[in-house]
């Protein structure tokens, strides 16, 4: 048997590790790391210097990977996240199957949470559905890009007794603000809070959460839009690449 | 002025705890845990354990305090928690002025992540607005118990590109199934997955994650919730307490 760690690392800054992921990493033999893209390329950085930073043993190889990119032309939404998948499962078989030995472990690092709009347990699943090579896994959490969102805004997620939302820009509408009054968005290519129709509610956004490069914005949604659209694409067009995150409220706590 | 940090611990495995907390444990010059009722002392033994394990500064202080019980009787549900969240603020107003003094750091060891169904922020918040006691205040993002429960089922939590909805047992019934595909319910005295008319979703439980008594039950609902309810309530004899929290879903990745 082969063994794989599914490993939560934050959202950038290296003291989101968990004792539990920094022991982890010091059991592996191999350490994977996606590399592509900008965005990739400086995710990839972070997660070296995490490497370089935690993992003591002296013993252990970091193997760099290529994720193969998502086609969407001529595909539904679904199909085309479904063959992507299948893509990356075929990646994962080849590096268990060429860079761990039999009594090995291999790590692979994600970033926030493995639980949270991450594929790697589906794909492992996927794998493990090939009957290829056999192995088992285990997942560590992590900090989430929600968590440092409200630790950086100092707020509490919900209202009092209340229900809180996470959903896509794809989705949003059909949650905030009819049918929820807190709505934590995580994918967001499109900033669908432009076209929220409720002036009054209350936006924390945030962007590359956790590392040097952090923008927080919040306030009144009509008094703060057009700033966070700015200041995003500002910051996007800096960097090459962007990951943000926002919470939209409405109504107080103590408010039926 | 006085410094305060909100410091999220996990759920009860000590290597929960991230590099940020734990440098933020030590730069404190108080670390303040709250004790009483069943619950509580276990919980104020993990707090403790934790501190021993990584608070490496020698002149730090241990101060326990009581922390007041919710008054549930002839008073609506806001009311009830408005008031008691009163008397935790005049409690933390007490500690903050007669505990540290100018200059000094205090802080509060919190279950999981302050951001989720924790109330410390905003009672921090009702501290700072009584205006006799200056001083400034951080969070700092800890694993929850939603994350224990997702890396003990080694499960994602959301369907592919799909919401989740985090909720409470009281509300549960206004959001699954028909709402949502995917419901965590958090507080649950009343074991509302008892009610749900959905034989076929799937439930995902777990008590006390990450301790040593953590029990994880999954299946069909219709074919495991008595098997739940009966470990639920003889785990919580043997104990004479329980934490737990579920994720109902139904439907299945890539369907619309």
């Amino acid at each position: 048997m082969k063994n794989i760690l599914i490993v939560g690392i934050g959202t950038g800054n290296p003291e989101h590790l968990t004792v539990q992921a920094i022991n982890a990493l010091n059991t592996a033999n191999v350490l994977f790391i996606p590399t592509k893209g900008e965005a990739k390329a400086q995710l990839a950085g972070i997660r070296r210097d995490i490497v370089s930073r935690y993992v003591t043993r002296a013993d252990s190889r970091v193997v760099e990977f290529a994720v193969p990119v998502r086609q969407t032309a001529e595909r539904s939404y679904h199909h085309s996240v479904d063959q992507w998948h299948a893509a990356i499962a075929t990646a994962y078989e080849r590096l268990l199957l060429e860079e761990l030995v039999e009594g090995q472990t291999g790590a692979f690092l994600v970033w926030g949470d493995p639980m949270l709009y991450d594929s790697t347990i589906r794909i492992v699943e996927r794998v493990r559905a090939l009957e290829t090579v056999a192995f088992d896994y285990s997942v560590i959490p992590g900090i989430t890009s929600i968590q440092a969102l409200a630790a950086s805004h100092r707020i509490p997620l919900n209202l009092v007794g209340k229900p809180v939302e996470i959903t896509t820009g794809r989705r949003l509408s059909e949650s905030f603000p009819q049918r929820s009054e807190t709505a934590v968005v995580m994918l967001d290519g499109e900033q669908a809070f432009m076209k929220i129709d409720d002036p009054d509610a209350w936006i924390y956004w945030g962007a590359y959460l956790g590392t040097e490069q952090e923008i927080v914005i919040s306030g009144r949604l009509a008094d703060v839009r057009d700033d966070i659209l700015k200041s995003r694409a500002e910051a996007r067009a800096r960097h090459g690449w962007i990951m943000d995150i926002y919470l939209l409220q409405k109504g107080a706590d103590f408010e039926e």
